[in-house]
């Protein structure tokens, strides 16, 4: 199963693609998009959604796992950031690839199985369970590829839960 | 000049197409997109996009007017509608209409002078200066109407103050 993991953002959108066979990762790519501050909001969008499409593409993953956005209470953040997702949902939508959300709690719990855990926890987490030689940069592509591998566990653990019901 | 207002939302998105010509308005289409609350949001952001384009293609808008989202304090909606106003923008550029943004308070003001006018002077002010029997219904295709009005007041008056410039 190859999962396309990512963080969503509108300055820098982390990505992670990882395939997951037979509880053994392998990582296929991870990166960030960036788009400049400068451009208009609009060219912006279509730069995430292109840069999105062209990871879906290259990489034909089964399933796509997008970072659920949670409220602060910066307004301007979180409008931005919630059109970026949608652009980077439609990418996917219009692919065909299943979408998966999860929460950051979700996605603490699966790594280090406690729901409050520090970024750094889960990001030495991501990066032995990937076995990575060094914790991915900057934490966007982390938390991307910490998304990827909690999609990877979630529908390990659907298929391992099928298995015992007898489908 | 054809526009096309768009008042955001990803249960009902609102639109109108309106030409202004020779400080004369003529309403070509005004209704809503509709996506079911049972819908995935992936599946409901899918529809509004193809939505929009299809508005897009069928009128060849000059220009897309969008109203700009103001914070309120429910973050669920906010996140959901930023989400769907990501993927209206989208269309938008990947057709490459310009787009232009405009605040409630600017429409308010376009439409009645007073930006802290009552939604129901907004209202009966488009409804009378676009010639229309009665308001039209529900109020997000009023509101994308007079945000069409806006933008044409506000191009009308760019175009007045070039010409005044000399060029």
């Amino acid at each position: 199963m190859i999962i396309l993991g990512i963080d969503p953002g509108y300055a820098i959108i982390g990505y992670g693609v990882i395939s997951y066979n037979g509880n053994r990762f392998t990582v296929l790519d991870y990166g960030a998009i960036t788009t400049e501050a400068g451009l208009p909001m609009a060219r912006r969008l279509e730069l995430i959604y292109e840069g999105v499409r062209q990871l879906i593409i290259k990489y034909s993953p089964d399933a796509m796992a997008v970072e659920e956005l949670f409220f602060n209470t910066n307004a301007k953040t979180v409008i931005g950031v919630g059109q970026a997702r949608g652009v980077i949902i439609l990418a996917g939508v219009k692919s065909g690839v299943e979408i998966a959300e999860y929460t950051p709690l979700q996605v603490k719990q699966a790594l280090t199985g406690y729901g409050r855990a520090e970024k750094n926890q889960v990001i030495q987490m991501v990066t032995m369970c990937l076995n990575l030689k060094k914790a991915p940069k900057p934490d966007d592509v982390a938390d991307a590829l910490a998304i990827a591998v909690c999609h990877a566990y979630s529908a390990g653990s659907r298929i391992t839960d099928a298995l015992r019901r007898g489908f």
